[in-house]
């Protein structure tokens, strides 16, 4: 853009205007909001600490994060991780820091697994020796470290591993090899072009037997020059669906060999003459999962959040239709009460989500202390209800940002809306730490298990006690404010929940017994199994939410976050009144209340929409959004981003003469 | 991937097997349904021919297509664009032959809009002298045109565009001006580097007159060099999510004059003195209406096809799960039934789509011929419809893409899967040409008007008869094959469909008697009113895709089709059933009978998923996929694919020792 001819546009500051507006109108304190969220005044300094650091770190920043490409984007991201080491070992930042840092950074790195994956493998499956071996040299970054499990033709099912590690008894060593194509492996980040090292899983192979997978630390390049070591293939997978800033990579072994101490060996062991020891039973695991999938579900709320943040301060600047708006200008489009239900049921579902993040995150510091007392009578609803967690709260946070993203209308599709990014940074969440169908037929299982439990009279934990309520229950709501109780919400749910449970327990007992096979049965009933796993899920995510709010001392914060786990409890059913009719739980009167109650409510929050998005305090830098920019100046920002774009410097020169002389037209027509 | 290391990566080229079987199992002609799909075998025959020409030009080719830049990517598609101009001039290509060769190229192309929206406003709108003249400018490609239309503030209310054309009487010529910063034309295709002239939308301005938006004809660049013309701003808007090979742009006017014969007066006039005609009332735009909306439903039938192609050939080859398959080893993961219900629902509404546009295309070509005879009483109908029917089915089809991809597991997330390529080139058909809630509401309003001439007693045309059906009526099926019946689950669908329309214009009459006013109370039903569109779109679908049966002669075509639609209008049904049991049209065992269905279809379709992808018949080169092969041959196509990514060549230096070198360990540990 020609500066010379920029003075005629007058820039149109009005959505600074329109946000000051809105947020005048807040009902609540939203600092104190933020607070909540973060767990107290001090987390909140605490992370603008440390935003306020990477905010002013020249290496640190990602604002022209949409013009770089891939291989830019790479070396980009390990100068970014060598400055973040620089910084923890220098100047003496804690690792809550660190992975503050991290979080602020925003993009997947080809060391994140190192720290994600390869250190908590050692401390976990590693003995004391090899702990104190590896773990200050990954300390100290002296290597790096991946986490070498999928392989080419195996993911979900890691039984299926086709990568052999046999040992060697004359040597004392394991030999590693991937004797297919499809025993490669293929994914883990850092293989690409970061790691020097990985834990990597094959089967073990003693004097001809199959001893299952296991897992085993190797050198996979020399750290000197960083080149692959003898028999080591390996390499970078390609690009993917956004990640450029991170190197998914292949691995492939030719007779490698490692020493008998590189079987990470805390549990299952070989001994010097080959004689094999296996694990004893293990649920010391089972914490390490839970605190992980309370990360992921806090980790959907944030990324809902982000997107929410941008599509709902966009929406409360853009003017669009012929409707008039409250002032006499084209109406905002977050006046209308279709973007409402599409975005304000996405923002209740954030803090949801949020709630029971650190629910989870509770229950895993009650689990460390019941583990060291050996009580583990919470573990497995725990462990099961956090799988089905997982793979509920990550579909719906990648759906719900691209449907925010898409509630932007055109500029919605620009790489400056910031949404694009958010998407394709988020969705795999959908397929990593287990793919989330599979995920919840694990939680399926466990639900079946304890509806046996209940049918045999034995008790249930707290979290599924309601598959011990009697069958054809119908719901006491006698009017609509009745049925917009929190307590009614959740019991409606839970209704739901019960009756999928047993319905699908029953189908699965009658088949058994007319003699189909156990996996037969198991996958002719799979789609009801999901959904009694979601079903399950959306309860908890409701009684969690309900619990937290309890403790909420303030009154007007407790009243917005009621308004908010009503629309999601209540849109929760409304999705699927289905279900609720079909079972006789709800009449049809009472499901017409709950699309009211769903209504009402979005008039209710729709008033505080952008002080509830500014409590999640996202600093602009991390956005990254011309839309979601906090002072909503959204036109200037798309303008000013335009003009940043590379393409408008080099471009020129693709057009050429040769093409417009056809004719030998005069040049102005 | 060092040569010397890959003798012992023998690879397992099951997939090739694997396919052959499924493809040995059909139970119907392929090619005959590929005929069928196309429109006889002479269209297939004129498709491959083009095919084969894009597939061997080197110029053409997108096997890279995952590496590029989008700068690289911009110069390409010019490049290619060129080549194409040079084939249909030189070579004598007619039209037809140039569209789908676009359609094998596969991009959106900084020319695009020039054939899509330039040539044909040119065409509706102006007058003959200014066909004459333009025309063949166009045409001979020595002018570029965009259609620039859309403004930074303004998109779906055309009505509020801001840039204006002010009438100057002494030198008989329009000035066109940006007066705001929102008033810049922002997303035209083509404006960002190739543009020469576009057409555009601005007030027409007569002596302090506001005489609302006209259409004018612009030169923006000069034809010798290129630049901007004097008084034009001008430039690309930077990345987007996908479309790297399109040149999305802004433009602002300072007092830009053009000579007032590039007003598109064929329905609006300026005289020389300034005199304004306005447009009788025109109709005849419909027509051209229908014709780009049935393109787009057919376009959505194709994309949601090759998002099938991709996933179903993939899903019958991958083996993942502890459960055997018939062959004794992991079961192919096509073989659950979750993956059934998540993919071949897909497939049966590709197919579904496919039909609906045809039937679209059918009615424009007879509306042409009505509009001659003056006869105009289908128009309103299948202009309605046909704006739900783009929302609804582009939607579907975006989402649709989406959740294949996630279906394919981790491969899904690499760009060779093609499937990332393909969302994001597909997605702003949610936007473009209509934001999709936008044009719900627009179907809605004509549903309202054609349910008030039902309450009236006046008769309706056939795509809405069901609206004048008694309310309250209730399903007849005594059985699940009555059921299943297409007439039945058609009925079904209409059944809701009038429920729904009949029920929001009740509550619009009420809130209307009551006083509120008339946009206030359309905003309160937004919901609803998008409900009862899509409830309506999905009737049709149903409907088109049972009408196409019935004349297909070849009892196995019929056959297979027949479980397509059944699976479609089930699934339909299934996922609203909270919909039927609250009007009390199914029962609940009827609702238990639909869910069954459902399920039986499945298993009926899956012998024949991957016949049922083959007669498509999408070349490899357009699917550039791995996963989509049609040899089935996956994982070397996923290793050749990383193999030849530039990464792996070029990353090396990104990592140095300084890295490595903190506590001086030896190279190899
Ligand atoms: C961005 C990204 C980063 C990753 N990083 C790492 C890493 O660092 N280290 C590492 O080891 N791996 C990594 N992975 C791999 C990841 O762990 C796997 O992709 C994941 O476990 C899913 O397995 P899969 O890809 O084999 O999918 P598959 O299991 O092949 O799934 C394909 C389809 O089959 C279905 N399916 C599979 N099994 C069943 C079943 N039993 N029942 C019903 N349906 C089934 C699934 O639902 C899915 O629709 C990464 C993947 C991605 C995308
Ligand atoms: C890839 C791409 C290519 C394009 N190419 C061109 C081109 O060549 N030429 C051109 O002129 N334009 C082009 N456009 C612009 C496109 O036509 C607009 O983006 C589209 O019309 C939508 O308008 P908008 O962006 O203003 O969305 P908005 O109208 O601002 O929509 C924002 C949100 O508000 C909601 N909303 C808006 N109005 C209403 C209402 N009345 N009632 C209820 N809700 C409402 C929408 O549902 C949406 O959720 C292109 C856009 C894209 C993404
Ligand atoms: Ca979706």
């Amino acid at each position: 853009m020609a500066a010379s001819k920029e003075g005629f546009l007058e820039a149109k500051h009005e959505g600074v205007a329109l946000l000051a507006r809105e947020r005048a109108a807040a009902s609540f304190n939203v600092r104190a909001m933020t607070h909540l969220l973060d767990g107290g005044e001090e987390a909140t300094a605490e992370k603008e600490r440390v935003a306020a650091m990477v905010e002013e770190h020249a290496v640190l920043q990602a604002s022209d994060r949409y013009f770089v490409g891939r291989q830019e984007s790479l070396a980009r991201a390990m100068q970014k991780f060598k400055e973040i080491v620089r910084l923890t070992l220098a100047a003496g930042l804690d690792r809550e820091d660190g992975v503050r840092m991290y979080y602020y950074v925003n993009e997947p790195m080809p060391t994140s697994l190192h720290h994600g994956m390869f250190i908590p493998t050692i401390q976990s499956q590693g003995t004391d020796e090899q702990r104190a071996e590896w773990l200050p040299l990954a300390a100290m970054f002296s290597i790096i470290g991946a986490y070498a499990q999928t392989e080419l033709g195996h993911g979900s099912n890691v039984r299926g591993l086709e990568t052999t590690a046999t040992f060697d008894v004359e040597t004392d060593e394991f030999v590693l090899n991937s004797p297919t194509l499809t025993s490669m492996k293929w994914w883990p980040g850092g293989l690409g072009v970061a790691a020097t090292h990985c834990v990597t899983h094959a089967r073990l192979m003693i004097d001809g037997t199959d001893y299952g997978v296991h897992t085993f630390i190797v050198q996979v390049r020399d750290l000197e020059d960083h080149t692959p070591l003898p028999g080591i293939v390996i390499g970078d997978i390609g690009p993917k669906f956004g990640w450029n800033t991170a190197d998914n990579g292949y691995l492939a072994f030719d007779s490698v060999r490692i020493p008998r101490n590189q079987l990470l060996a805390r549990y299952a062991t070989v001994a010097r003459d080959g004689t094999y020891t296996k694990p004893p039973h293990e649920k010391i695991g089972y914490g390490t999962m839970i605190r992980i999938r309370s990360m992921i579900v806090a980790g959907a709320s944030d990324a809902l959040a982000r997107a929410c943040t941008i599509a709902i301060r966009y929406s409360a600047v853009r003017r669009q239709g012929t409707t008039r708006g409250r002032d006499g200008g084209e109406m905002v489009v977050l006046d209308y009460t279709m973007q409402q239900h599409r975005l304000l049921i996405l923002l209740a579902t954030a803090y949801a989500f949020h709630f029971t993040g650190e629910y989870m995150m509770e229950l895993y510091r009650r689990l460390q202390a019941d583990l060291e007392d050996n009580d583990l009578s919470v573990l497995p609803e725990v462990h099961a209800t956090s799988a089905g967690l997982k793979s509920m709260t990550t579909t719906v946070t990648a759906d719900g940002i691209e449907e925010a993203r898409r509630a932007c209308g055109g500029h919605g599709f620009s790489q400056f809306s910031g949404l694009p990014y958010l998407y394709t940074w988020y969705v795999p969440a959908v397929t990593y730490e287990g793919d989330n169908v599979v995920l919840a037929l694990q939680t399926a299982r466990y639900l079946i298990k304890s509806c046996r439990q209940a049918a045999d009279g034995k008790p249930l934990s707290a979290g599924v006690a309601y598959l011990s309520a009697r069958p054809g229950a119908t719901c006491a709501a006698a009017n609509p404010a009745d049925m917009g109780r929190l307590d009614v919400l959740a019991a409606t749910l839970a209704a739901r929940a019960g009756e999928a449970v047993r319905a699908v327990t029953g189908r699965l007992d009658a088949l058994l017994a007319s003699g189909v096979d156990y996996d037969e049965a198991w996958n002719h009933l799979m789609v009801e199994l999901c959904a009694a796993s979601r079903a399950h899920c959306e309860y908890s995510v409701v009684r969690n939410f309900a619990a937290a709010i309890a403790t909420v001392e303030c009154p007007d914060l407790a009243g917005i976050l009621t308004a908010l786990c009503r629309l999601y409890a209540a849109s929760r059913i409304e999705a699927d009144l289905g279900s609720f009719l079909a079972q006789g739980y709800l009449s049809k009167g009472q499901s017409q209340w709950v699309k009211d109650i769903v209504h009402a409510t979005l008039a209710v929050i729709r008033p505080d929409a952008v002080a509830l998005v500014d409590a999640f305090n996202f600093p602009d830098f991390l956005l990254n959004s011309a839309l979601g920019r906090k002072d909503g100046d959204v036109y200037v920002g798309l303008v000013e981003a335009a003009r940043s774009a590379p393409v408008n410097e080099h471009l020129r020169p693709i057009i050429d003469k040769s093409l417009f002389s056809n004719l030998h037209i005069p040049s102005r027509l």
